[in-house]
This record gives structure tokens, sequence and C-alpha cells, in this order.
């Protein structure tokens, strides 16, 4: 494969990451577009359904990023061959587009209202979600989501604990992991020493 | 399998009707839970996620409804297994949910508000989601999304185009997928007559 562009929003998080981290695991080389917040709107013409990540390959673009982080996955031999511990794999990454969709609502606010709107989706959705990771990682084994060794379910996972934790969202407890789903907040950690996360970040560093 | 129950609105479309038509090509002996707009409220704790479909089996709750249909189009042969052609059927489904979604923003509004609403929707995402639809038909062949042959991204672009012809939502045409997407509306009726389809609705009518 040659020729493959991602373009995502320049930081380290969000619904790119887990692609960039899934491509960079995988050995394939990539060019990493990064476009500010505010170049976005000058580019929106030139996204297909008006958002990112997209990805260009052969002169094509193609778009969602749990369907690309899936194949890219499967080329890093993240993403089980088993069908009912691809679906746990999957259901986490849908999950995440729920929080994903959820924190989504928030961006545009302002002042109380954004405060307001922030603590809603920490107490709410962001809750929910946590709990509900927690439960699937316990009957899981406790260590991966799926297959009991990683896939890109722990590196979309990974990538929001770490940006909650992070501070990246104002209003949104930086320990919120560690209160709501303690296992989360562990898994996390771990996730951070696996070998092929731990290359890209000291790449990135 | 046994004991599984699918539990989602009573109506014969949405996020939870392609996953019944799945079910049903498979062969696989379900419980069709239907609950109405009405009684969802009293419902929702019972939904981890606060959403419906679920889907019930081996004493827990399953969510996410593109992870559940991948997991059952797998068993009824309606899942690709080249990575690309995979690929090909998956960005499709997130492509639905991104449509379901926008549509979603207008449930609860009233009068000149829906109106302008769903006309935004319609002119919006709708039609960009139905021209990117379109072109990815014409690219895999013009028959079907992926790998030559009926899948479940098949499945789930002709439970929205069945509706939206239906007239299901107000104030969106009932001709816009004729209009923007003619291909579609073709697709449309050739899935209709899919043997697995139309066993499945005659047996429902």
């Amino acid at each position: 494969m040659s020729n493959i562009r991602l373009t995502y929003f320049d930081f380290d998080g969000g619904r790119g990451e887990p692609i960039r981290l899934a491509l960079s695991i995988a050995g394939i080389e990539f060019e990493d577009r990064r476009i500010t917040f505010k170049d976005f709107p000058s580019l929106l013409s030139t996204f297909p359904l008006g958002c990112i990540p997209i990805l260009e390959m052969d002169g094509e673009t193609w778009t969602q990023c749990n369907a690309l982080l899936r194949y890219f996955g499967k080329k890093a031999g993240l993403y089980p061959e088993d069908p009912w511990q691809a679906y746990l794999c999957d259901e986490i990454l849908d999950i995440m587009e729920d929080v994903s969709d959820a924190i989504g609502k928030t961006f545009g606010l302002e002042g109380e209202a954004l405060k307001q709107g922030r603590e809603a989706v920490a107490a709410g959705m962001f809750s929910k979600a946590l709990s509900l990771l927690d439960k699937r990682l316990q009957a899981a084994g406790g260590e991966y989501f799926a297959d009991k060794q990683l896939s890109i379910a722990d590196l979309k996972v990974f990538e929001w604990a770490r940006m909650l934790g992070a501070g990246f969202l104002d209003h949104v407890p930086t320990d919120l992991v560690q209160q709501v789903a303690p296992a989360i907040n562990e898994h996390m950690q771990r996730i951070a020493d696996e070998p092929g996360v731990k290359a890209y970040y000291e790449k990135r560093a």
C-alpha cells in the first residue's frame, strides 16, 4: 500500500488517533495530514460527508473512522477472527462513537451552557458508557476487551480515557474514569505500555 | 443459539429492522419484542446506554445495532471475508448511522421547526449520503455494495430507502432517493426481490 493520506484535526486524540495508531502498528506508511479547527470550515466541501477523519487512497476518498480502523486493524493483527470476539470488539468501537456523538453536541456551546452541557454528558452518556465498558472488560478477563489480546477496541478506549485524564474536555472531571470505572483506568495505563503504542508515542514526542 | 430477544420500536424500519432481517435470513429463532414510542421512556432504565435496539442472549444485554448486524450477518452469509470488501460494507453501515443521527435530532421538534429541521436534513446529510452511496454502488459494479453479492450493507440501505419512499418521515420528499440517487432507488427495488427479503416480508404481511 502506498499513497495513503489521513486527514484529521491536529491533536493526538479523537476519532482519528486510533487509526494513526493502527497504521503505525501495522507498519503502513501514511501522510499524517493535520488540520486546525480554524481551517476546518474552509475545507468542509472537500469532505464527502462534512466530517473527518477521511482517508485518501488509490485516488479515492474514504470515510467512517471505525470502518477504517477495522480495515487497518486487520492489517495490524488487531482484530479478532472469531465472529463473537469480533462482535465484542465492534460493540466497544460503536459505544465509543455514541460517546463522541454525545460530547460533539457540546462543541460550540460557551460559558454556563457549555458547563451544564459537559456536566450532563459526564454524568449521562460518559458514565453509562464507562459502566458498560467496565463490565465488558471484566467479563472478557479484565485485561483486553476481546480475544484475550490487544485489539482496536483497546486502542479506541485507551485514546478516549487518555484524553479525559489529560483534561482535554473542559468541565469533565479528569478523574471521571478513575471514579466510575477503575478497571478502565488501569486498562489505560496498561495499554500505554504495549510495545506498539509506546513506540508510536516515543516517535511523536 | 436460542433464547434470543431483540427489543426495538414497533415499526418495520430504523436501526432494528436490518437485524430482524439478518436473523430471519440466517434462520435464527428470536423473540421480536416491539415496544411503542409511548412506552419507551418507562423502559429507558433497562437499556444500558438509554437506546435501542438491544439484544438479550445468554443472560446478558448486548448493544450497538451495526455490531449486532455484523455478527448475525456473518451467520447469514451476508458479510464479506476479504478485508477490503468488508471495509466497503462497513463504510456503508456507518454512513447509515450518520444518517440516523442526523434525522434523530429532528425527533421531538414540532410545527415549523420540524419542517425546517427535516428539510435541512433532506438537503444536507441525506443528500450527501445518497450521493456517496450512489458513487459507491456504481464503483462496486452497480448491483451490490460489496463483494458482488448481497450483504448487510444492502439490507441497511434498502430499509432506509424503503422508509423514505413510504413517507415515514414527514417533510422529507418521498421521491428524494429517486431524485438524488436513481441507482439507489433501483437497488431498493432489486433488494426487495431477493429471496430472503421477500420471504421475510411475506411472513410479516
